[in-house]
Formats: structure tokens, C-alpha cells, sequence
């Protein structure tokens, strides 16, 4: 628990992504895929992504990390998300699960319980998909009954931390509960990441793109540090898109633009406090 | 028909909107999701886009409104689309229908047809596509044979009255013909608005945007004035924003920033003018 | 060989687009689908995007051009895809291939075989994409094993000239190989276009815009005049716009205003160079 020790990881793995352009595939819904893509190309990442199931195998072993996302979900993703997930697990590949719109129809429902085995290496959603997940999973801090509207959260990030960490502690990776303050802990520590902006909840997909980074830096770090760097990404740049920018769109804008400039220390540099659980 | 009376019922939802995040769940195109999304979000809204037959169902009953446009089908929506419907009916629950493409494919002729008897609340479509309709649904002033070429009019706003008023008179819901000059009509009254911008046919998904929003402003006011409200807020933010941009894609971030800024009185008045139906 | 007739044909056909916004349908994917309208708007045509095979039947004849993205296929583009080629040959209209993604999946390999009789008359890739597909063809200069990584480049254009050549000699038509200097031939000629921009590979959907926007300018023109327009739209463009912005999201925004201001002087007066193959 040295905070110095996480920003030289957070440095490094800035810097070994923008070095290398890993490739992160991704299954992801159609409102914010383009969003997702670019995000993941301005953090230096390369983006793919794919519907079918052979395709989606065939991502999971090609790709350093892997970004399965639950929203706008099609009749075929019944066999895709079951085989990659498989592939990513025979493949002992790192993933990102996104499990927005929790609760909402019997295929998501679904392919969430079957992902508890598969053990995501990091899992980022709002507070109560958080809660809801952790519920679905039977988990500590969970409640069955999903609070969630549509997708969008209607609790507070703090009271998500609890769901977090046994979600955490259960699949051995991080947990992202984004808010005002994001939340990122592997289960023994937390780091609370400040800044952004309110205009992130002022566009669709600010959460993808989130989710869609974290798998970028999952590619060349642990789950903690991606976890972490990939917040701070936002949180600086979008600190500083809202400094540009005085409406969603040409914030949208702006915020990809800032990402794509933010060094290294721009983001291992952005505020964070790290406390241990309990 | 007070015009002072429609004012005022436009100030009051567009206030209503902002301060209550309204959610209006949407079965809509995968060519300009992302513009839709962020469209409702910039109006105040939340919204939420599914593909399969149980979330629509969900959607229908957890949304205050719910808005379905017709382009880019696919399979499963033989199934979506009829439950849909079906449980927005079961629910007392108000939608938008966007017939566009309309005379393209079976599946989408067959629906359409389907969707006589569940009277959307509010159609909105450019004047082919509203007289196409009439004609699909063998009421007055429609054409049997459409003379839509893919996604464009062919024909002016004008010529589509006469469809518009007997779509409305059938559903008891509103009619917007979008054009040069939009047109508002709920078979008794037509209203008139003006502003906007020719960039706003530049762009792909101007007309899905105006539908989506729609559908957010269905969710707190009645179909004449969430439509007129609709027609109203684009006319001010197009108008506004081709002021500051003189392109088609610096102008999409421009109206969609524009739409986020326009107050109630902005947007209640902009230009328009009543007549009675004959 | 006359370079002057060259620009005098693509003076032509710039003009022809702006004043006929011709159609051209597309079957394409979902990451970039509101580029690839937004840029075929840009040009001056029109854009209609389909999933399914009688909208794929109905779109390959109604539009002057049609534009196949190989990127995120769906299960229902295995019916789709034959019959929109089958469509296209019967009727005789020119089509313009991306095949994207080469090499993952088998709906993609087996859909890319069978493309190979109905001869693409566009064929635009990058330099690992154009190799691969005159592997799959075995045509000479191709390479069996396909050495594309997602959706990025492994090679470099100069690699690609004797699969383009062989392709472009197959097909009867004519072949992009996109890159930092863009190449079209159609196996008797090579055409070398500067200018464009590195930001147009720092978002997604460049490579897939550049597609959309030969299909537009294939309403108007030869395959040979057609794929050096879109070629010489895009790298007087990207040039443009870079002066603008230093970003990509910005890139992004400059780049499709640039597009649509840019002359038909403009295009076609962009640097290039004729030379006769071998």
C-alpha cells in the first residue's frame, strides 16, 4: 500500500500502452461502440470488435485484454458471450465486464450468472449495477432486487462499496463503481480518484468508454492498476475538457482530444487517495 | 386553440423534462443510435435502447414513453416489435413511431401495417413517408404506391397534409411532418414552425434525433404539444447553431450543445403559427 | 495515361455527386455506420444503411452504388450478403468491397470466397487486407496466411502492389490500398495520392468512410476515377483538417467539414502520381 509505487505502475503502464497499441477486443452494445472504439484508440490502444461467436473466440486469444459489454444485446450473443468468455478463460486472458442494464430481460440475467464462474478480472458499473451484480452473485453487500433504472444509477458510490469489495475479493481482480468520486479497489485496498466532469453523465457512453480504456491498460498492467489508471484517464481529461468545453457535444469532443494528449504523469498525477478496506 | 395556452404547455414540459430526467426507452436504428441517445440526454431525458423481445417488453412499461423507428431491422425484430406494442398498449403507455424507409422489405411493410391497430401516439416522418403511410394504412390523402427513395422525401410538407390530419384523426395522437417548415398537426389544429437549419438534412439522423426527442417530451405532455414542443426546441437549436457552424459535422455538435443550452422560453418561443384544420 | 483527362474526370464527377445526391446503399458495421453516412452526406450523396436480405436485394437495386464493410457480421448476413451480390449482378450495378477484418471467422472467410465471382468492382483495403484477399483469391501477390491483426496494417502499401494489380486484373475493376501514400490501380494503371492525415488511423472508421465515399462517387464514374476521387477527397481533406484541430475527436469534426467544403478543384488538384503498372 505505497501510493508512490502505484504511480510508477500507473506511469509505466501509460507509456507501455502507448508504446505497444495493444489491441483490446470488444463485444459491446451499438448506442456507444464507435464512442468505446475511439476511446480505446486516443488512450493508445488498438479496438476490434465482433457479434458472431467464433469471432468473438477468436478476439479473446488475439486480444491482451478483452471488454465485454451488456448493453444492447442480440439474439446470437446467447452462444457468443458463453464461448468467449470460455476462450478467455482457456486462454487465461484478462477482461473487462460491464454489466450495464442489470436486471433488464432474461438473457442478461442469464449470461451475468453464468460470468460469476468466469471470474472477470475487472468488473466497472455504476453503484447499483454494482450492487445489483453483487446480488445476482449472492455476494456480500448485493441486493437481488435490482435498483437500477434502465442505465442509470440510483445510488450513491459509497453505498456500493461493500457489493465492491466482495465482488473483488471473489473474482481475485478490481471493481470500478464510477460516481462523483470513482471507486476502485481489489478487494484489500481502495482508491478514490477525483475530478471529471458532470458533462460525462451528460453523454451516452461516458461508462463504456471507461470500461472499454480499462481494457486497453488491463493489456500491460494487474487489474488494480488498470483499473485505477483507467479512471484517472478520465478524470483528468475530463477535468479538462470541461475546462474547454460548455455543453455535451464539444465536451465529448474535447474529452477525446485530452485523453489522446494526457502523458503518463497527466494521469498517474491526477488526484487519488488510497485507504485499505475496513 | 390558444396560442398563449400552447406556450405555456410548452414552457411547463420542457421545465417538467430538466427537472425529472424523464427515461424513454427506444427500438431504433443502428445508423444514428448514438445521435438519438445523446438527443434525449441534451433535452433532459434518459434514455435506454434494446433489441430483443423482453426488453422491449421491459422497456414499454418502465419507459414514459417509448419511441420506435423503423431503419435498420433486423431479425429478431419480427418478434421485439409486435410485443412491444403489444405490452405498450396493455400499459396505457404513449409512443413515437418513425415509419422511415417505409415501402423497403416485407418485415417492415408487415409492421408497419401491424402497428395500424396499436395507433402510435405521435408519427413523425418527412412528407413521403407520412403520405406512404396513409396509403399503407389505406387513409385519406395517402399514396398506396410510396415514393420514398430510401431515407429521403420527395415530396414537400404541403402535399402531405391531407395524410397527416387522417393519421391523426385515426390514432387521435399528433402528426409532425418534418420539412422546410414542420408541421404539427393532431386532426384538428396544425401548427406551423420555422427556424432550424438545412444542415440539419446534412447530417444522417436529424429526423431520428427530432423523433427521439419527441418521445422524451411524450413522457410529460400531451402528443400535440409534445410533438409541437419537439419540432419547437430543434427549429431553435438548428437555427442557433448554424450561426456558429457553418459544416455539417461542427454544426451536429453545435445543435446538439444548443439543444442542452435552450431554455423553456427558448424553445416555447420560437416561431409558429395555428390554423384549424379546414 | 493522360493525367490531365484524369482530373478532368474527377472535376466531372465531384460536380456530378453535388448535383444529383445520388444514393448508395450500404451494408456495413456498426462501430463507424454513422461515419460512413455522415461522410457519404459530406460528398453530396445519399446514404441508406439494411440488414436484412430483401433490403439488401431492394438497396443493390435502387442504388447507383453499394458499398459491403465486411466489420461486425451478423448471423443473418449469411442469407444477406449472397443475395445482395446476386442482386447487384443481375442488375448490373457497381459495388465496392471492404474486407475488413480478414481472416477472423469463418462467415467472413466463406462470404469473402464467395465475393470472388461476383467481382467486387472496388476493392479498398489497407496493404495487409489487400494481400490477404488476393491469398484467399489465389491470385498472385496474395498471401494464404493472412497476416492482419484486427483492423490494423501489418504491411506497408508497397508490399500490396502485386495483390492489388492481380486483383484489380480478376476483378476488372479497380483497387485501393489505403496508406500513408494511398495507391489505386486497376491493374494496367497505378495512381500515387499524398496528403490526408496520421489522425485519420487515430479514429475509427477512416479506412471504412474512405469505402463509402468511393461507393458514392461509383454512381458517377469509372471504378478507376471513382476510387482516385474518394482517394484525393480524403487526403486534401485530412490535410485541411489537421491544420484545424491537434486531436483526434477533433480531426474528426474538421475532417468531415472539410469534406463537404472541398471543391471539385479541390479534389481533384490534390498531388498525385500516374504510372503505367510495370
Amino acid at each position: 500500500m505505497n501510493k508512490d509505487s502505484l504511480i510508477e505502475d500507473m506511469l509505466t503502464t501509460v507509456q507501455t500502452v502507448k508504446d505497444t497499441n495493444p489491441m483490446a477486443g470488444s463485444i459491446t452494445n451499438s448506442v456507444t461502440i464507435n464512442l468505446v472504439a475511439n476511446t480505446q484508440i486516443a488512450t493508445g490502444g488498438s479496438a476490434a470488435m465482433v457479434y458472431l461467436p467464433d469471432e468473438g473466440e477468436f478476439l479473446a486469444k488475439a486480444s491482451g485484454a478483452t471488454y465485454i459489454n451488456m448493453g444492447t444485446l442480440m439474439p446470437i450473443y446467447e452462444e457468443t458471450l458463453p464461448k468467449t468468455v470460455k476462450a478467455l478463460k482457456e486462454a487465461d486472458k484478462p477482461w473487462v465486464l460491464d454489466p450495464v442494464a442489470i436486471g433488464i430481460g432474461q438473457l442478461r440475467t442469464d449470461m451475468l450468472k453464468l460470468f460469476k464462474d468466469y471470474k472477470p478480472t475487472i468488473i466497472k458499473g455504476n453503484a447499483s449495477e454494482i450492487i445489483a451484480l453483487a446480488g445476482l452473485w449472492e455476494l456480500e453487500g448485493g441486493v437481488g432486487e435490482s435498483q437500477v433504472r434502465g442505465v442509470d444509477s440510483t445510488n450513491k458510490v459509497e453505498e456500493a462499496k461493500a457489493a465492491a469489495v466482495s465482488l473483488a475479493q471473489w473474482t481475485g481482480g478490481a471493481v470500478i463503481v464510477s460516481g462523483k468520486i470513482d471507486l476502485v479497489t481489489d478487494g484489500k485496498l481502495f482508491a478514490e480518484s477525483t475530478g471529471g466532469s458532470h458533462f460525462l453523465g451528460k453523454i451516452t457512453g461516458g461508462g463504456c468508454a471507461l470500461g472499454g480504456a480499462a481494457a486497453v491498460y488491463l493489456t500491460s498492467a494487474s487489474p488494480f492498476i488498470a483499473a485505477l489508471t483507467a479512471v484517472q484517464a478520465f478524470n483528468v481529461s475530463g477535468e479538462r475538457a470541461e475546462r474547454i468545453a460548455n455543453a455535451p457535444a464539444s465536451f465529448q469532443t474535447a474529452f477525446l482530444d485530452q485523453l489522446y494528449k494526457a502523458s503518463p504523469k497527466d494521469i498517474a498525477s491526477n488526484p487519488f487517495k488510497i485507504k485499505g478496506v475496513d
